[in-house]
């Protein structure tokens, strides 16, 4: 079938064979269809849309347009997890480390931020010294010497999504739930895991701004994990405000190794909470627990016996920085006060993520530098009460000429009513 | 606004304004704005459709993307018709010398034939000599002087219509009805015309190949073109079965030259029935007459006083052709018989266009060189009676290779059955 004739069955709702698929997904990645046929086809596909077999088979596609590793060799069950992004969601720190030191195996391939969400490769790289460009041997090296490596996506690994995403970006074909599903599946797969932890994101600062759409998507992923023959769970978590109380990459690894040294901190319990319960689903999954209590349990005694700390150290060890403790503190700080009395009603996540961006801490584009010592602290979080002229957050920057857009921004995204809000809830909901 | 937006926008339902169209049309003619945007905004359209408002600014912007001929001052007024193409379809011929004869102006920009479809310019260039690519110069004097010229399309009238048809040839955004009404109608309104008919085939040769389809093209089209001040008007029209009895571009000559001189034949009464009845149209259109019924009695003089065979002649020697009789001729014929006695029950028009492409007739790819002497003489159509053995065509062919294939097309085309149909109607529908 010509590629024309295969954007005619999509546009009219027809379903594709696999073999559609992948000859599609070959020939975009060789380079013998043209971005002009592709986006239409992606078009199509948004609005069309796709049956689970299509779904799996243009996820199988992707992940074989490049080289998928081969974990085999390895002994021991190899897990991750996947979060849909948002602001101040820094759990890959905290729970690589637990989930390794507990005896299973994390090949972590992560990415950089954009727009107002993080990036976990950006928060390592505020760690002096972090190197998470390995090549595949050196991956491979740290998995089977402490279990868990932390690393950015190569050339050779799915380049038919590198390709397919920056074409989506330009002709508004993100917003489709199986293409996302086959970006993100895609890439997963290609680490050669035996189970992954979704961890999908809804509310003011995700992607999907409706717990049903979040749900739908994470459905998705599930199902075709489960197609792939891989152990899969999904959790629909809360994204109306930042996830812990850091954002901006030195001030989220600091806050990531207070929570790995068992330290508490109200503005971090969500943090805390969500970062365990994920564990919890990989040790699950991952076999070796019988029961998700059990594995809240056993991520608990990582963290109290200091072994997921210690493995924290080892990681940045194995990744050439001497000294988790070691990155960049911004030249200033500014509180930024509540200009009235009352109780934090909602908070804006998107508006901190680029408050953060603004200062430095974030990028617009691809090629962006960063500034990773600048970033905010939250003090109020939604239903805290806080009196006017308190400080509901400190602002971290280097150049003072960035600040009153910054605050200008966090003016915009707290909210604050004369009764308590009911609270939201860090966990929506399972998928099993 | 960004490209990126306009297509987000579509892709939503939402509704253009006609300054967002305009500026993505210019953008896109000028090239600053790629085939990828293009090719997913069309697909947009294709599948959220396009509201009368948007329709018409489309219109106008593809043609305001190129020149606009200015008729205004040249005395009388300007008609002219267009028909979404088919088989054996060769009206232009016969209607254009017989309304200019009748005293209105004909300014008719025509195209080429692809694949199964035949074009009024090869048609013409079947007769010796005669030009069809005129300067705008060489156009208006033709118009002046004799009251009609036949001409390609050139390169400075709307440019944005050739570079999106070539886009959605290969992105299956070719039927849509607004893009489809945009493309015919910008082409025909940059003419400078006062008035237009439209003749919208339908049935198995048509590109529309139901009814209400063809009619919702039409009804689009005409809306379009009164938004724009043009006195309009739509025909839907059979294409169940070729019009006419002749295919392939000499024959189609001789029998358009025949119906100009008066001659009657059975199996071209509904080409002259259709070709009158829309030169009847035209000239009430162009005010020539104050009903269609006298438009139908001036139509009818015109050929019987052989004034309108004059003005072909005149006509032809404007465009380079001596005499309109000289065109080429195959070297052999061969009948093809009935397999079976009974009555002709359907004609599958589309596999008689093809079987006169296979013979060199028609055209592949745009650059294919064409065959004006070989094609097809109909014996037989729907409802005729057929004797096993007897012909129901006569194939001209050149070259002997390619008789086999085109015999087994129009093997394919023709079913008889024991039954007389219902035999079909030329005009299904006006739509005035």
């Amino acid at each position: 079938m010509r590629p024309v004739d295969l954007i005619r069955k999509k546009r009219d709702g027809g379903e594709h064979s696999a073999q559609e698929i992948s000859s599609l997904i070959e020939a975009f990645t060789r380079g013998d269809v043209p971005d002009y046929q592709m986006s239409a086809w992606m078009m199509a596909v948004l609005l069309r849309g796709m049956t689970s077999a299509e779904t799996a088979a243009l996820t199988e596609a992707m992940m074989r347009s490049g080289s998928v590793m081969d974990l085999s060799e390895l002994p021991g069950v190899k897990v991750d997890k996947h979060s849909t992004g948002g602001v101040g969601d820094k759990t890959s720190l905290i729970l690589a480390p637990i989930v390794a030191a507990g005896g299973l195996i994390v090949p972590m391939i992560s990415g950089r931020g954009l727009g107002h969400t993080g990036g976990t490769l950006d928060k390592l790289e505020a760690i002096q010294g972090f190197n998470v460009n390995l090549s595949l041997g050196d991956f491979l090296r740290a998995l089977r010497e402490i279990g868990c490596a932390m690393a950015g996506q190569t050339a050779e690994l799915v380049p038919a999504d590198k390709k397919m995403y920056a074409l989506r970006d330009v002709t508004g074909t993100i917003e489709s739930a199986p293409l996302i599903c086959a970006s993100i599946m895609s890439k997963k797969l290609a680490e050669g895991i035996d189970g992954l932890v979704l961890d999908v994101k809804t509310g003011s600062g995700a992607f999907m701004k409706r717990t049903e759409d979040a749900e739908h998507l994470a459905q998705m992923m599930v199902d075709t994990g489960r197609r792939m023959g891989k152990k899969m769970a999904a959790l629909i978590t809360d994204m109306d405000q930042p996830l812990g109380r850091a954002v901006g990459n030195s001030r989220e690894v600091a806050e990531c190794l207070e929570i790995l040294g068992g330290a508490r901190h109200p503005m971090s319990e969500d943090l805390r909470y969500l970062s365990l319960e994920l564990s919890a689903w990989m040790f699950h999954l991952g076999g070796r627990v019988t029961s998700v209590d059990a594995g809240r349990a056993l991520a608990s005694e990582m963290v109290a016996s200091g072994r997921a700390l210690a493995k924290f150290r080892e990681i940045c060890r194995m990744q050439g920085a001497e000294d988790p403790l070691r990155w960049p503190v911004a030249k200033f700080t500014a509180p930024f006060p509540a200009t009235s009395g009352g109780f934090i009603a909602s908070i804006q996540c998107e508006q901190v993520g680029l408050a953060s961006l603004v200062l430095g801490g974030g990028r617009n584009k691809q090629d962006d530098v960063i500034d990773h010592a600048v970033g905010l602290e939250l003090h109020k979080k939604i239903g805290d009460a806080a009196q006017a002229g308190e400080p509901i957050a400190t602002v971290h920057y280097n150049d003072p000429a960035r600040l009153p857009e910054a605050m200008r921004m966090l003016g915009e995204a707290y909210c604050v009513g004369s009764q308590p809000p009911s609270g939201p809830r860090v966990i929506v909901k399972n998928i099993i």
